[in-house]
């Protein structure tokens, strides 16, 4: 907790995220594991609201994950509410996990006059130890009595574990006239941290939309956001996306592109921030797989470059070594022919048609290895499948972390 | 190349690998890229020799690969060469690799009289360069005159690139009172090393086997040995395994199961010996998984395990980190029921029924953790599929090697 900052972090620190009509947020320092930090954050969000959620794909979810994946598909617009603890993952823990699940909604329903089947909750910390969930009911009196429009920065701290800054994004978008507003936090610092924590993301908007639509729309959105960054490969059992639309601006937004650019730029500025966290990172980089047979295997090539301890570690010592690059494509499983691949480092073109560039200079690329943020493209020479992706160096610093 | 020898090195050294009839071998110091050591080697075998092989799936392999891949289903069984050079990879060189791999495969022939369809090659180091092919055809006169059936040690030496000591294995077998000889050498030090050093094996035996079993009795070995070992995930553009049995010994091994298990040694013994020369490796790390919906996915589930950068650090730091083992199983994509999970750290059982073990104390794991030598059980708990891998653990020293 003590580490400092990382030097990725946006200067400007945590932004001012607009308030969202019909969302309350409150936050608390329960002590489920830390001292002197709050750890709770509870979300309210009031009738017509509809949820949508994406959530890991872990084989090993905890039980948070398994109850959110039961009541997600409910296609109701009741109000809603959202808790969420760190220093706990309430993973692996048997059914002991389940009940403590079941313990903590129950309350918060009792507590917020919701059904239970639109209480949703994700947990994130340490794991295979028992969450100590009375902590957690015991504040829910405080915690609904603090619930406040603008309480959103300190729930985006709320959910921090190893995260070395809180992590929010906004827009507003003009649609006939009146202002939706999409407001979100993320918590994260690598796939995995070291006790096992996990990306954990929740937006809200005031936009109106139907489940289905909403739903349709962050899977999509999701594709090409949270699926796309990678910090070390390891994907964690806690994974959480929940978007609630409370409907509170009356536009219908359902076939809204300005809606959904705008709820793109959040989730991708949400993604970024996460990179950015990542753990150990001193360089922001960027994928970029062009001219592969289709988008899939342009994403799976992206992914195992991003991916790639051997591309990471030589992101860290500022070398150019495209080497690695046509290793990581040749891994991947993507379709590749060697002799039409070509690479650049920024705009600095590497590789052509199987071989270095004749215009290639080393020094060229070592410059822009310096920078704080790199950009990889490799163009697989082959179709118009295209995709991005975004991870970070892997330097010491993630050893000393993971190992320490 | 001045590392230290791996802490996890055989402490009697190089074995005295027993001569195999029909085999001489030679190396020398051509300067492919190394100055003060012998960069080159050459193995010929007489006239009966059978041939199989094993090589990378990458999608951007290298020119010597494509070439072998080209010549190994041949069905002949002439004599047969093969020549390997360290320092220079000879992969991503475009028509110029392939230029390079004729000329060297022609000259080879000519000198060792030969069709130029038996002459194997392996090329190792750095990539992007142009192979100097001519320093390697300009040493082949020396390198045939040289050739001697003890030649084995300093072939080992010679197609090192970072490894930090030569690999070496033998057994003899007898079948229907006749001894059989089975002598191999590799190189590796990771999947990929700092220059993309690759693996590298060498199998020699005086066994009598046709061609097509002996290319099925490969793969099936290689399925269990050289594709269960990994210390970084990252899969190199050159990996090649090449078997000569030359048949001088009379005795025909198609359905000796002495045979196969003698072989199979061999090929366990070599794999283990490139993770003990992994990058930075301070631990050997054996992964079983039992319990599995079938092979396949034990073998997924084991890979997932012994690739997982948290799994390898949290070796590296001696922490007995069960949760970061259940992740990784959770994301490698093979069926799993959280709750009938165990997982052992050696004898000690940490975890059962999807939760920590009543007996489990950590101090007990934590001793095992200290060890050189580290075992990780886990069992799915679903039905009969098991696999064995081995990884080394990641530590700062591997960051060290690949940022430097």
């Amino acid at each position: 907790m003590a580490d400092p900052v990382s030097p990725l972090a946006p200067p400007g620190g945590f932004p001012d995220l607009p308030p969202v009509a019909g969302v309350r947020l409150a936050s608390i320092a329960a002590g489920v594991r830390y001292t002197g930090r709050a750890d709770v954050m509870l979300a309210v969000m009031d009738p017509g609201t509809a949820m949508a959620g994406v959530f890991t794909r872990s084989a090993t979810r905890a039980a948070p994950v398994l109850d959110c994946e039961a009541k997600i598909g409910q296609t109701g617009a009741e109000g809603a509410a959202i808790l969420v603890n760190a220093g706990n993952a309430n993973a692996f823990t048997g059914t002991r996990g389940v009940d403590a699940v079941t313990a903590i909604t129950g309350q918060v329903a009792a507590a917020t006059g919701l059904p239970e089947a639109r209480v949703f909750t994700a947990s994130t910390g340490v794991i295979g130890e028992p969450l100590p969930h009375d902590r957690i009911t015991g504040a829910l009196g405080d915690l609904v009595q603090n619930l406040d429009p603008g309480g959103i920065a300190g729930a985006a701290q709320a959910s921090m574990t190893t995260d070395t800054f809180p992590k929010g994004a906004a827009r507003q978008v003009e649609i006939g006239g009146k202002t939706i507003t999409i407001s979100g936090i993320a918590k994260g610092s690598g796939m995995i941290a070291p006790d096992m924590a996990t990306m954990l993301v929740f937006i809200f908007t005031d936009a109106r939309i139907a489940r289905p639509e909403l739903q349709a729309m962050v899977a999509r959105l999701n594709a090409q956001t949270f699926n796309c960054i990678t910090v070390d490969g390891d994907t964690s059992t806690s994974d959480t996306l929940l978007v609630a639309a409370t409907g509170q601006s009356g536009v219908d937004v359902a076939d809204e592109v300005a809606f959904e650019t705008a709820l793109h730029a959040v989730m991708r500025d949400l993604a970024h921030l996460v990179v950015r966290d990542g753990e150990g990172a001193s360089k922001f980089v960027t994928v970029e797989v062009s001219g592969a047979a289709d988008d899939a295997d342009a994403h799976k090539a992206g992914l195992a470059i991003a991916n790639s301890p051997l591309v990471k570690t030589a992101i860290a010592g500022e070398d150019p070594n495209w080497g690695r690059v046509v290793m990581a494509v040749g891994k991947s499983g993507a379709a590749a022919d060697r002799d039409r691949l070509s690479i650049r480092f920024g705009d600095i073109l590497v590789a052509e048609y199987g071989w270095v560039s004749p215009t290639y200079r080393e020094a060229d690329a070592a410059a822009h290895m310096k920078r704080d943020e790199i950009e990889i493209a490799v163009d697989l020479g082959i179709g118009a499948g295209a995709a991005t992706g975004w991870t970070c160096d892997e330097t010491a610093r993630y050893i000393e972390i993971n190992a320490g």
